[in-house]
């Protein structure tokens, strides 16, 4: 299977992608192996509120990089997405013209009981299409949420969407993913209010304070008309130049990786306990016993603590 | 504190929330204390799109409990709310009639950055109001994120707020909340299109199947004119007193403890690695590493896990 991985195979792909997301057992010996295949890949966040066309967006700029010879790998996190599976039949209708190219490879994620979080799960996912030789992965999520801004934080170049008077949740919003992008689109820009938002967020760039010295980019689009998505390449073009230049590059990649390292150990240490029998039945004993004021939760959690590394030695043994 | 906190003393309450928030070293031997004096309060999480009015909903149910001679607690975990302090002055002036009031408490939980996951660190706050000796305590949180409904998962009766013609986005979210709904509030219900959303929740529901037999109810509100709070408090009533004769309580409750053991687990094992100076530079050699790709993050996370545990048995000896 690594074999066909490493040569893009879609089908392989899709199944690894399956065995990392659900942490099975061989999943680490996998990505361990995957891991000296990577570092080619350039991965674009794309986040905004729902309703803010972050799908059709993506759907375009899959597009434009395959134009431009690029491979192109998407992952949707985002439950409001039709890529996801989340909405309506009208939106996949609408997206098929990307599903349909045998140059992009789409998945979703889980975005609930993902077992050792979102952001796990999609950093693993996009390893491997790192391997598999994509040269643009997007990654899609939506803009409210700790684990989506978690997972999007992950991703090389940020990308925000705005649209024209969404009123003051967006505003809201708008003020939490400010700090983290490094593109702003203001999408469905033909609607009247896009002066005005393009004006707020032009306001907020001037009073920015980034450590990387970047100027964030303001680009218009209407992408359910394809308009606008060629700046919005350049931009996002624009700012990985910048990156690769910038001497502070290294610390951002240094800081995404001490994310993941953190992201990693939670998630292994659960594992641990419910990949084994006894894990869970003790786990379960412990959980009754709280709810009947038994035990208090934090001497519980200490002790499944405890189990769950004798589980480990027991297995590495 | 543990006796002001007991008593229900505002500013103790208020100092130990931030304590467990953080995961302060003294935060365990403080839960541990309070943990025999909790059970008493019932905890309400309400759910829904941004723009479907949940902190006015939520200010409204306060003032309609207090009216019942209820003390209570309020924890806002959604990043649009303007108890969270994240939205714009309007809201924040619209909200104040319950901050003014003695018998209410407020708090915000930062949606992002906290440092053990949302659930795990709302969670805690709910067992200082609890042992405060705060009747209800209802927890707002937006309705999308993975996080953020894992928060909502461990409260004891889940509110879900739709609102008439918000599209597509809120038809998506819906079904990922519908299952988890005990009672679902049309708010703003003197919008058009309000018929159209009861009757498809009502399908929704005659459809559902529930293991603990509970037929959701139904509830119309305009919640900033205060219409229909009434209605939306006794239909809350109505589920406890439905799960309290219920067989499949304890099934609920065994579960909420099971995934807040988990929780408390993955939170504890980088907290160890945190704490100690050691652990914190070592995790930042790793992850230079990593960006350097030196060694892949599967084997330092390994060393992190490994790490962790010795840290914390030599913090025990």
């Amino acid at each position: 299977m690594l074999h066909d991985v490493l040569r893009g195979d879609f089908r392989a792909v899709a199944r690894l992608i399956t065995i990392v997301e659900n942490e099975s057992a061989e999943a680490n010996s996998y990505l361990r192996a995957l891991f000296p295949h990577t570092g080619r890949a350039f991965t674009v966040g794309v986040t905004g509120a729902p309703g803010s066309g972050k799908s059709t967006l993506v759907d375009r700029l899959a597009g434009a990089y395959r134009r431009r010879d690029n491979r192109v790998g998407i992952i949707a996190v985002d439950p409001t997405s039709p890529f996801s599976g989340g909405a309506i039949l009208g939106d996949r209708i609408r997206m098929q013209s990307r599903s349909l190219d045998p140059g992009t490879f789409i998945r979703s994620m889980a975005t609930r009981g993902s077992l050792g979080g979102l952001a796990r799960a999609t950093t693993d996912a996009v390893t491997v299409l790192d391997a598999a030789g994509f040269d643009i992965v997007l990654v899609e999520t939506v803009g409210v949420g700790q684990d989506e801004v978690e997972v999007v934080r992950t991703a090389e170049a940020i990308l925000v969407l705005l649209v024209p008077g969404m009123g003051d949740d967006i505003q809201a919003m708008k003020a939490g993913i400010m700090e983290i992008g490094d593109v702003f689109v203001i999408n469905k820009s033909d609607h009247s209010g896009a002066d005005r938002v393009e004006a707020e967020v032009n306001a907020l760039i001037a009073m920015s304070n980034r450590s990387d010295g970047w100027k964030p980019s303001v680009v218009r689009t209407v992408a359910s008309a394809g308009e606008g998505i060629d700046a919005c390449v350049n931009a996002i073009e624009g700012f990985r130049q910048f990156q690769n230049a910038s001497v502070v590059k290294r610390a951002r990649q240094v800081h995404i990786q001490k994310e993941r390292l953190l992201e990693l150990v939670r998630s292994r240490v659960t594992r641990e306990l419910l990949r084994d029998r006894q894990g869970v039945e003790r786990l379960e004993q412990l959980a009754a016993r709280v709810a009947d004021r038994d035990v208090d939760p934090y001497s519980a959690a200490d002790e499944l603590l405890t189990l769950s590394r004798s589980l480990k030695d027991r297995r590495e043994e």
